[in-house]
C-alpha cells in the first residue's frame, strides 16, 4: 500500500463511521453543554467520602482536634457541589429526549437530592463502622481496625455499595451503578446498588463475589471470595426477553456464612445461622442453622 | 548499621545487579531509539476506539450532526498514527536481533497493518452493537442500552477482545495480548485474543472468566462470572514442555448458556442450545440442547 | 428545599461529622508531620523494582552495556530513599501512641531495614527468573519469556508478593499488605505476604486466586485461576473472636498442580506431585501423587 | 514557642481572617456555581487560536490536505464552547449583584458573542499574516516567516492583543484584559486591549513596550523594546481621582518607527513616516517625516 | 562518527563531569534527606496566600458566609505546614556545613518562624488593601478594584514582595529572594525583599522596574514601568569587591511619582511630593515638590 | 441568534479557515510523522543541563560522592537522546520541501551534532563558573555563589545563551533561537544565540536587556537592566528589505560596564574599560576608559 491509499482508507472509513445509520442505538446525543456523568468526578466523590468517613486515613491532610472541622467542612461542601453536578448529569442523561424547558426544575431536584445524601453521611459512618468491626473480628490475619480500613478491598467495595445504595434510594439514575462498578473493577467484588444489606457485613478476599439487584442480606453475614447471590432464570415477556424488576435473587438471613465460590441462585431463603460450604450450587431454600457442603470428590 | 555501610550496600548491590550474567533472559536490549510498546499509548488507543465506536458516550466531546464527522476524523487519524508507532514497536520487539537495515521495510508494514485495522472499524461497530443488544436483552437489571455501553464491564472486555483479535489476524505481535490483559486487569475477564467469538456474545458480571487461545464460540452465547473455557492437558515435546499451537480449548456452539464458575476443559464441543449449570467441571462433549448441573450437595 | 436549607444541612452535618465520638476507632491521629504510608509512593516502588529486576522491559530508559549501571544506580538509590520514608511512615503508624522521643531511633531502624532490603534484590531477581521460566514452559500460548515478563499478570502478582514477603521478614509493618493488595486489585490474585512460596512458582490466568497468610508452597507448583488455599475454621478465644497467628492454611508440596476454582482449606498437606481437579472442595490431606476430581455432573 | 501556641496562633488568625470586615472590597461573592473566569481555560483558548490561525505550527497535530478540516473543525467547536463558558463567567463577575433571574438571558448573550467572535477568525488570520510579514521583512536576523510565527514573542503578544481587542469590541468584560496580561507576562509586551492598531504592525524584541487603552496606531508601524505610548496626566474628578474614559494616549500615524525605550505621552500625534530615536521623552506632536533623537551625551 | 564513538563520547564526558574538581563551588552537598527549597512548593505558598488574602478571587473554591471559615482554616493550616518545611530547607541550605546534631533545634525555629509569619497575615491583608485602592484610583483604565486584584501584575509583584519582606524580617534565608524572583519572572518587576515600602504603593504596567535591597519608599508613591531605584557605585573592599550591607539605594519620600524608564541611583533622597519625568538619570537629591524632566530632544 | 445559526456560523467559518489560500505562508506542512521541535522537550533539555552543570542545585536528586556519577550518567544519556530527536526535528523543519530519501542521512547528522554538543559540556561548566563568580563579586546583595546559581535570572539567561550558542555553532537550525526565547520569556533578557560573549560576563536584574545577533562582547563585561546592544539601521536590498547577515551590532571590549536602559546601536566599538551611564543613546565609538552620562535633566 502507498501513503496515498492509507489516506484514502482513513477518509472513506471516517465517512462510513459518520453515517448516523451506523451508530443508531450506539450513540448518545447531548443537550447543549450537558456532559455524561464523569468517572473522574465520581472517583473524586469516593475519595472525598472515604476522607470524610474515616478521618486521618484518607486524604493527604493531617488531623488534630482544632483543625479537623475545617477539613470536614471543605470536603462536605465540595462533595455537595460535585454531587449536584453529577446528579444533574445523570438526570439529563435520562431526560435527553424530554422537554428542555424543565432544566431549572431538574437542577433544583439535583440540589435536593445532593443535600439529602449529605444528611445521610453520619449514619453511613456508623454502619460502615460495624462492617469494619466485623472484618477485623472475623480475620485472624488482621492486625488492627486501621489496617482493615486502610488496606482491605472488602471495605472499599462495601463503602462504594453503601454510598451507591443511598443514591439509588434517592432515585438518582445511572450514577449508583457507575460507583459500584468502580469498586468492581478495583476489587473484583460486584454488588448491585439495589441490593439490601444489613450491618456487620463482611467479605473475605472478595474477588469474584456477585450480589444481585434484588438480594436481601441480614445482619452479621460473611461471604468469601467467588460467592454468587444470583438469579436462576428469568420469566420472559412476550418477545422472549427477561421481565425487568421482579425479585429474583436470594434472601440471606442473619448470621449466615457462605464459603468461597458457592453459587446461590434464585429467590430462595438461606435461614438464620446457616453455613454454606464452598464450590456448591444451591437453588433451593436452606434451613436455619443448616450446614451444607459439596459431595465428596472422586479420586 | 551506619550511613556509610548503607552506602556500601547500595554500591555493591548496584554492581551485582549490573552484572549481565545476572539478568540473562530477564532483560531486553533495545535497538537505538526503539522503545517497548507502551501501555499508556495502548490505553489511549482503547479510549479512542470507544469514542469512535460509541459516539457521545466516551471522549469528552459533545456531538451533534454537524460536527460529529470532525471529531471522528481527528480521532481516526490519531488512531492511525498511534497504531503505526505501536505496531512498529511490537515488530521491533520481536526483530531486535535481526538486521537493522530492514527498518524501513518494517515501517511500511506497520503502516499497512494500521490502515487495514482502521478499515475494519465499521464492521467492529456493527458486531459490538449485537453484543450490546445481547447484554441488554439478557439482563433484567439493565435500564437501557446506553447503561450497558457506559457501565458494563463485559462490554469493555469484549470491545478490547474484538480490537485485539483484529490486530492478531493482521499478525501484529505482542500488542493484542497487552490489550486483552488491560481488560483483564480492569474487569477480571481474561479473553485470549486468539479466541474466535461470534456475534450477540455476552458475559454477565464476568469476574474470573477465562477464554483460551484456541476456543471457538458461536453466536448468541452467554457466559456468567467465573466460567473457564480452558485446556485440560498439553501434549509434551521431547523436553517435557507443552507443544505450542495445538487446538486445546472447547468449541461452544450457538445459543449456549454457561452458569457461574463452571469449568469446561479440553477440545470438546458443547452442542447448540446446551445449558451448563454452575460450579461444575466438564471435560467431555455435551450434546446439543443438553442441560447439566452439579450433583446434589451433602447436608 | 431552598438554597438556605441546603446550606443548613451542610453546616449541621459537618458538625455531626466533626464530633469525635462519631469517629472513635474509625480515625487516625497523626503525629506532627507524619503521614500514612502512601499508595502512590509504593506504586513508584513497584515500578522501580520492576525496572531494576527486569532491565529494558520496564521504565522508559533504553539500555546498553555502557549505560546500564547508571540507570540501575539511580534507581536503586531512589528506591532506598523511598523505602526509608515509607518504612518510617509504616512504623509511625503503629507507634502513634508511643513516646515521640524515640523518633530518631525509628529513623535509624528504617534506614537499616531499607538497606537490608536492597541487599536482597539480586536474590529476588534470581528467584523471579525461575518463576518466569515456569510460566513460559507451562503455557503453550506463551511466545517468549519476554512476553511473560511484560504481559502476564501472574508475574506482576508474584513479583509484588516476593517483594512484600522480604519486607515482612524485616518486620516492616502495614506496607507488605499494601503491596500485595495493589497486585490483588490489578490482577485479582490475592497472595498474603506472610505465605512461604518456593521457586519455579506459577499461576495461570489467576483471577480469584487466594493464598492465605500461613500457607507453605514448595517448588515447581502451578495454580490455575480461582484456586483458594484458605483456612477452614478458626479456634476462637474467650470472647468468641478468632485467635490470631495460628497455622491454618494448607501445605502444598513440590510439583503439585491445582486446577481452576479448587478450594483447599485448613492446615492439611497436599503431597508431592499431586493433581487437584477444578471446582472441588478439599479439607483433608491429599497423598503424594494423588489425582482427585469433582464427582460426575448430573444431566 | 510550643506546638500548642502554634496551634493557637493558627486558630486565632483564621478567626481574624474570616471576619468579613477584614476583607471588604478585597473579596468576591460568587453566585451559586459561577466561578471566576479561568486563566487555565483562557490559556487553552490562546493555544486553540494559535493552532487554528497558523495550522501546523502549534497544536500537536500533523496536517495534510485531507485531514486539516477535521482538526480545524474540532478546534473551532471547542473554542466556541470554551468561549461561551468564559464569557458567561466574565458577565457574571460583573453582574454578581444583579437579579439572578436574568441568568438565561446572559447565557444567550454569551452564545451570541462567542459565535460573533468565531466569525471574525478568518479576518484575524488575514491581518496577523500582515504582521508576520512585517516582522520578517524588518528583521535581518529572521530566517523564515515560519521562524517568526514559531519563535517571535512579538507575534505572540500581537496575536493575544488582536484576539482580545475583538472580544472587547463585543463588550465582553474582564477577559480581554486577562488575555493581554497573559501575553504581558510571557513577553513583557503590555498592549491594552482597547488600543486600535493597523495592519503590518511589528515590535522588535519587545520587552517593556506599553501601549495604552486609547492609543491609535496606523499601518506599517514598528516599535522597539521599551517603547511607551502612555498618558501624560489625567484630568481629575471632584474627589481628586482620574476621570475614566477620556482619550489620553498618542495617535501614531502610518509608517512610523520608534526606537527602544522612547516614551511618548499624552494625546499627541506622531505624523506619518516620522522616526523617534531611543531613550527620549516626547510629550508634544511630532511632524510627519520628522526625525528626533536624544540630545548628545555628556562625557 | 559511528554509534560506538557517540557512546564513547558520552562515557568520557560523564567521567569528566563527575570529577569533583570540575564542579567546585558550582555544586551543593545535601545532608541526608534535606532537599533545596522548592520553587513548586513556594508557588503553592503564593497561591495559598492570594486565596487567603483575597477570598473568592483566587483558589477554585466558591465562598459564602457559612463556609468561608472552613476554607480559610484549611488553607492557613496548609500554609503553616508548607512554610515549616520550606523554611527548614532554607535554613539547612545555609547550615549544610554545620553540626548535624542541631537539626531538632532548627526544626523548632522553623516552626516558630512559620507561626510568626501566619500571625502577620491580617496586617498584610490590610496594607495590600491600600495598594489595591491606590492602583484603582490611579488608573483611569481600571474598571473595578476586583479587576485590579485579579488582573494587575503590579498587585502580584507587590503581594510577593510584602510576603517575602515579612519572611526576611524573620531571618528566613534564601526563600524571600526566591519569592520576589518568581514575581520578577511573571511580571518583569524586580523588588528586592530587603526594600522598605509604605502603604498605598502602586506601579503602573511595571515591566523593567527595579527596586534595590536598601531602598526606602514612603506612603502613596507611584512608579511607572522601567523605573530603577538602584545603586550608583559600590565601595570596594581590599580585594576590589563591593562591600556588602551598606545603604546604597534611594530614599523616596511620600507622594512621589516617577515616570517610565527613569533611573534613580545612589543613597539620595527624592523629597515629598516630587515628580520625576521619564527616561532620566538622577544621581543627586531632589527637593520636595520638585518636578524634573529630560532635556529637550534634538530634531 | 438561535442555536441553529451558531452552528451555521461554526460550520461556515471552519470552511473558510480550511481554505488553503487563507493560510498560505502561515502554515507548515509536516512530513509523515515529523513534528515541529517541541518547547516542552527543550524545556526538559534546559533542566537537564542545569542539573548536570550545577549538581545538587537543580533536579530533585540528592548527591553524594558515591552516587553522583550515576545521576550524571543518566542525565547525559537522556540529554543525548532528547537532542538527537529535537535536532532532527529542527533539520526536518528546514528540509520539509527536500527529498525525503535523505532522511537517514539527516538522522546520522543529528546524532553527530548531539554528540559534539555533549562533548562541550565540561567547557560550558567552566565558563559558566566564571559568570557565576562575576555575578557574586559584582553584587553586594548576593549572599553566596549558591544563591546566585539558584536564584539569579541572569544566570538562567546566560546559561540558555551559552547552550544555544554552542548549538548554533554546530549549525543546528531553529532550536538555538527557541532556547534563548525561553530565557527571554522567563527573565526579560533577550540574547541572540549568534552573539559572541566572553567569560566573567554578568547582567544585573536584567529585564529589558537586548543583545543582537552580531554583537561581540569581551571578558568581564557587566550590563544592567534595559541595556540594548542593537542595530542602528539596515542596508536595504533592491526590494527595500534589510539585507540579512551583515555585522550590525556593537563590539564591547573587556571590562566595560553599561548602566540601566542605555541604548548602544550599530557596529561601533566601546573600548576597554569604558563606562556608559544609564538612559543614554550611543551611536558612535566610545574610547577605552571613557565615561559618558546623560546630559543634565531640566527642572
Amino acid at each position: 500500500m502507498t501513503s496515498i491509499s492509507h489516506s484514502d482508507i482513513i477518509t472513506s472509513t471516517v465517512k462510513k463511521l459518520s453515517d448516523p445509520e451506523s451508530f443508531k442505538n450506539l450513540s448518545h446525543q447531548h443537550r447543549e453543554g450537558e456532559p455524561m456523568p464523569s468517572s473522574e468526578e465520581l472517583n473524586d466523590f469516593i475519595n472525598l467520602a472515604r476522607a470524610i468517613l474515616f478521618p486521618g486515613f484518607f486524604g493527604n491532610s493531617t488531623i488534630n482536634s482544632r483543625t479537623l472541622n475545617y477539613h470536614i467542612g471543605v470536603k462536605v461542601e465540595r462533595m455537595y457541589e460535585l454531587l449536584v453536578e453529577q446528579i444533574l448529569a445523570g438526570m439529563c442523561y435520562e431526560c435527553a429526549a424530554k422537554d428542555v424547558t424543565h432544566f431549572n426544575e431538574y437542577q433544583e431536584k439535583a440540589m435536593d437530592k445532593a443535600a439529602s445524601f449529605i444528611e445521610k453521611l453520619p449514619e453511613l459512618r456508623r454502619i460502615l463502622g460495624t462492617d469494619v468491626l466485623a472484618a477485623y473480628n472475623g480475620d485472624p490475619a488482621a492486625q488492627s481496625t486501621g489496617e482493615v480500613i486502610f488496606c482491605y478491598p472488602a471495605i472499599r467495595a462495601i463503602t462504594n455499595y453503601r454510598l451507591a445504595h443511598e443514591l439509588l434510594l434517592l432515585d438518582v439514575p445511572l450514577i449508583p451503578r457507575m460507583i459500584t462498578e468502580m469498586a468492581h473493577s478495583e476489587t473484583g467484588i460486584d454488588i448491585h446498588p439495589g441490593a439490601t444489606i444489613g450491618e456487620f457485613f463482611t467479605i473475605d478476599h472478595g474477588t469474584g463475589v456477585v450480589i444481585g439487584a434484588t438480594a436481601i442480606i441480614g445482619k452479621n453475614v460473611k461471604l468469601y471470595q467467588g460467592v454468587t447471590l444470583g438469579a436462576k432464570s428469568f420469566p420472559l415477556d412476550e418477545e422472549g426477553n427477561p421481565i425487568k424488576g421482579i425479585p429474583r435473587h436470594p434472601i440471606i438471613e442473619d448470621d449466615v456464612v457462605i464459603y468461597s465460590n458457592a453459587t446461590i441462585l434464585g429467590r430462595i431463603t438461606v435461614g438464620q445461622g446457616a453455613t454454606i460450604g464452598g464450590n456448591i450450587w444451591v437453588t433451593e431454600d436452606v434451613a436455619p442453622g443448616a450446614r451444607i457442603i459439596q459431595s465428596k470428590a472422586k479420586k
